[in-house]
């Protein structure tokens, strides 16, 4: 079991980052100090910290911590048992302190979603070859004990699929618009401003944060491979008001999905992985879900459909799923940092995309002259979609006024191919017709 | 770690109970043997099962396990790691195989939530002097991991409240009611015939299981020693259609809670615990649970709100729950059967009824004749209960007729303390002008 499961003396962490996060593990540990040594069986104690200033203030006082200049000789130390990690980035400084934790004896908890989802599978290979713990509750969902919801609450089940709101700056903008008719980018400085946005929103508003978060369920939830790099991506920035109040009318909200399944093709299981923009039903469960909160669905085959939410960020959310996983390791919980051990995941292919069959909100803003609406009913009648609904209408401009020149045309589709849908643009491409790129979003089965 | 640890050998599972549930957990162990296999590290298998009758037909092939025909000779066997006890009953047979099971060196999994509220303390001080595990997944809330997501996915956070829908039958029942306007007899019917309700309903919609649930909850919440005794229970017997016709005007839903905190009072920390049935405001995440679904609540000092939800019963997501604690077994996980050792659990006097802040929705079913608003109201003004809003209707007959003599007066009040809504209700008592006992229900904060 490593260092880290002796029995009733301290568990002692060195502690990287003392940002909001950092900060917010170290006003946990005090605060609820009592409570947590009498559930892990003894004490969880910080001995060493590590951060870019040492003189900043942080609201929490850490003169009575070692100080390392170089946050990576906390995992030199003698007197740590555990490196929490908590600077971020998906290589660098964190990556190096992450191997060096192992190097030196010691187990590693991390919030690091960009790490784990680019170099998770060598660091659970170099924790399990040591025999100590590699854990990131963290890294997805925030406070929401997802990691361990699928890995040891729903570990009988083979799931048939894993989805859920895995980003609170989107979910944030998206019910924000909905709620206030707004547009993107007016929403978008508003969340900044408030503190849900990052001054460079960039990870958040184009889906990859989501996407970390989503490769990481998936190789839990389904026992494969890491597979960051073949998760279909598309974020929130082409959303409009307009399409907002289309799913509205149409029964439908808008969220940033994240969503994993495993289909069996004529040459085996495929690894379906994406994150958009989708219509999503509004007696869904994931509809009411809005502001920063983060919600998951797993489906299993036996358990049925099972949701968690909470907290997605901040720092006493995710201070709480750090600690959540120290108190785990001081009570002797190494375990595999996946469901299984690293060797016996699965590799899996990704599935085709297109391959699947579903619904489609479609929407083109278009020059409003004879023949356009021709021109793409056309289309979609020769790549074989079947349209559902359809509307025309004028769009607003900013000063409230309607743009002569340009049109917005929304349809849903009945259920077909997914790559029919590709096809009917392929038949538009170039057309001058368009004013933009169409958007696609899936509606949500 | 006791008997059920050992490297990569099989777990061997001594099952008692061929019911539902228990048919389903062989049937699960045998469809997701493999993937179980390749997350608990070795293979989890069945070696001898009893119920009341061998030859029974339960779809399900037993001619592979050891049959014993009293269970309680499951306990005394070589072959068996693990007993799991399907057979339901706070007492009796499920008790005595229960403490035969940790006298005779073996761990324990059950789905008997009335042996846990009843007997909890007893047997986990049994498990945990033996170093055994005592696990009780199933026992809350069916298949959704909440007793891991309370006692180790919020272990960092002094927990302020956990409530939650708790009986999938009341809650099947309040819903359907919703949806069809039907009343409770009626609807009660149409579930026992749709298999929703049991033949003998009394335990579910007499509160008596959502206690149940709750008080375990409460114990792993809050670390608190189980108090069934004193969960103040009231069941959805006396919820009309009318109540929820009223809720729904004003903005809520009709939802039995169990709900509990630790409020600290001048002589100390008292424990609330109640199974009401609740309105519930319909932008709660609470309100949108529907039919058989459960879902807990728990708020944390550092988490916030977390919510869990999924099948609150049922033969597969229960078996899903048995299967996850044999699964931890099979990892080695022993643990604590609550969040922390027995010994150290805080022992709680129980909160005084009515000693809280709350609004409330009151319902009198009085006569009509002049005068009877006046005698409410006045009794209201006396006991220093608020009004915020107040309706009168005639009620409905089956026939649809509304009865002249009869008439529905519901109010709901502005905050104030609960106990003030029971002294104008004792000044009421005894009047003539009332025609059957009021009904009070909290509305949830």
């Amino acid at each position: 079991m490593g260092t880290t499961a002796s029995s009733s003396s301290p568990l002692r962490i060195g502690l990287a980052g003392l940002g909001t996060v950092g900060a917010g593990v170290i006003r946990l540990l005090q605060s609820n100090g009592d409570l947590i040594a009498g559930r892990a069986g003894r004490p969880i104690e910080v001995t060493a910290v590590s951060a870019r200033e040492r003189g900043k203030d942080r609201g929490v006082d850490i003169s009575g911590f070692a100080w390392e200049d170089d946050m990576t000789a906390l995992a030199a130390r003698d007197d740590v048992d555990v490196v929490v990690e908590l600077v971020g980035g998906s290589d660098g400084p964190a990556l190096t302190l992450s191997r060096a934790a192992f190097n030196g004896g010691k187990s590693l908890v991390t919030a690091n979603k960009a790490m784990i989802a680019h170099h998770g599978m060598e660091l659970a290979r170099q924790a399990e070859a040591g025999g100590h713990a590699l854990k990131f509750e963290a890294a997805v969902a925030g406070g929401i004990p997802v990691v361990k919801g699928l890995r040891e609450g729903a570990s009988a089940n083979e799931l048939t699929r894993v989805y859920g709101i895995l980003n609170g700056t989107c979910n944030y903008i998206l019910t924000t618009m909905e709620a206030t008719g707004a547009d993107f980018g007016e929403t978008l400085a508003e969340a900044q401003a408030l503190g849900y946005a990052e001054a460079d929103p960039t990870f958040d508003i184009e889906g990859v944060d989501a996407a970390h978060k989503l490769a990481i369920l998936a190789t839990i939830g389904f026992g494969v491979e890491l597979d960051f790099a073949n998760v279909d991506t598309v974020g929130i920035v082409q959303v409009r008001a307009a399409d907002i109040a289309q799913a509205d009318a149409l029964g439908f909200v808008i969220r940033l999905i994240g969503e994993a399944d495993v289909q069996n093709d004529a040459d085996g299981p495929k690894l379906l992985q994406r994150v958009r923009p989708c219509l999503v039903a509004k007696d869904h469960p994931l509809a009411p879900v809005d502001g920063p909160t983060n919600a998951v669905v797993a489906e299993g085959n036996y358990v049925g459909r099972l949701l968690f939410q909470g907290a997605g960020a901040g720092d006493g959310p995710t201070a709480s799923a750090v600690v959540a996983d120290l108190i785990d390791i001081a009570r002797g919980d190494v375990g595999t940092p996946f469901s299984a051990p690293v060797d016996a995941l699965a590799k899996l292919a990704p599935a085709e995309p297109g391959g699947r069959m579903g619904r489609a909100y479609l929407r083109f803003t278009v020059n409003d002259r004879p023949g356009v609406l021709a021109e793409i009913t056309a289309a979609m009648r020769d790549a074989d979609v079947s349209i559902e609904s359809l509307i025309q209408l004028g769009l607003q401009k900013a000063g409230g006024g309607s743009d002569d020149n340009e049109v917005l045309v929304a349809m849903v589709t009945h259920e077909g191919p997914e790559a029919n849908v590709g096809k009917a643009l392929a038949l538009l491409d170039g057309s001058d017709s368009l004013t933009g790129e169409p958007l696609v979003l899936p509606i949500m089965a």
